[in-house]
């Protein structure tokens, strides 16, 4: 027997998710349907210069936080484009930043009960001002913390991404 | 202004998760609206005896993994259970443990962008035997993994609760 998927239908298609029902037969034979968020995948940056992290803010109506505190990140919206190049194209919108040094963490599915959203987290170092591009949500505000006060930041945030990867820098250092 | 909800509407409604389509008014007077997935919420645990570590697999169909590695967890989905409840009810129904120790870690969003899913995270040591309770997923699998080997088991989970949890142990040990 094979885990498989075996059917799948599209239920609703939003703006950015999508929701579909999925018929996945299971190494034990059985058949199961599964609801199904669809997402495109989204990357997470931490930047940091070697004396300060930088960091946003933005009002995020679905959690209702008018400025919730996060790492500078953007959906895989583009067609095609690579994970990386879009990565450095949100650390250029969200903070006018480029970066000498990009460094991959992890990898990781945000909720793999129900949701297909997969986040990519990058290091950022070896900072340089960047011709920020315009960006498309104006209510991004920039955010420094001193990276002596990594575990504040870390204590701050409320969000899988920003978590992982703070928490990554903290346990692995620039390693890991 | 105030950053407020002024008008929702509900376009689906599944077994768990629901996506509704929200009007809000920001701070600075504009009105944007947001599609937001609606999630009952979750607790993860790390739990440990001092020597191993006790993670989970099974199915996650939605990113077509036959035996994805994580935290024991569960969603919030008895009307009106206290969430360290719900916590202690998944520990003994994934791995057949209790906890004479608990302490909750962290509390965050898994996609703050779309979703309004939180997931509690807590640590339970002083473990002991319990009657599991028969759980609704019989395709789950106990792994046990030695608290030397946390590093091999960050870098081997791939979901947000799970690597926030081991993290955050990482990290701060007990304390944080």
């Amino acid at each position: 027997m094979d885990f498989e998927r075996i059917g799948v239908h599209e239920v609703w298609q939003g703006r950015i998710a999508s929701v579909r029902v999925e018929t996945w037969r299971l190494d034990d034979g059985a058949e199961v349907e599964r609801e199904v968020v669809g997402h495109p995948g989204a990357v997470a940056v931490v930047a940091h210069d070697g004396e300060r992290l930088f960091l946003v803010t933005q009002p995020r109506e679905a959690v209702g936080d008018p400025a919730l505190l996060e790492l500078p990140a953007g959906k895989l919206d583009e067609d095609g484009e690579d994970v990386l190049n879009t990565a450095k194209r949100e650390l250029a919108e969200e903070i006018g930043k480029g970066a000498r040094s990009w460094r991959h963490l992890t990898s990781f599915w945000s909720s793999p009960g129900f949701s297909d959203e997969e986040i990519h987290v990058y290091l950022a170092t070896d900072l340089f001002d960047s011709q920020a591009e315009a960006d498309e949500n104006e209510r991004i505000e920039i955010v420094t913390v001193a990276l002596s006060r990594l575990d504040d930041a870390i204590h701050r945030c409320r969000d899988a991404k920003s978590l992982v990867g703070l928490l990554w820098l903290k346990a692995f250092g620039e390693g890991g």
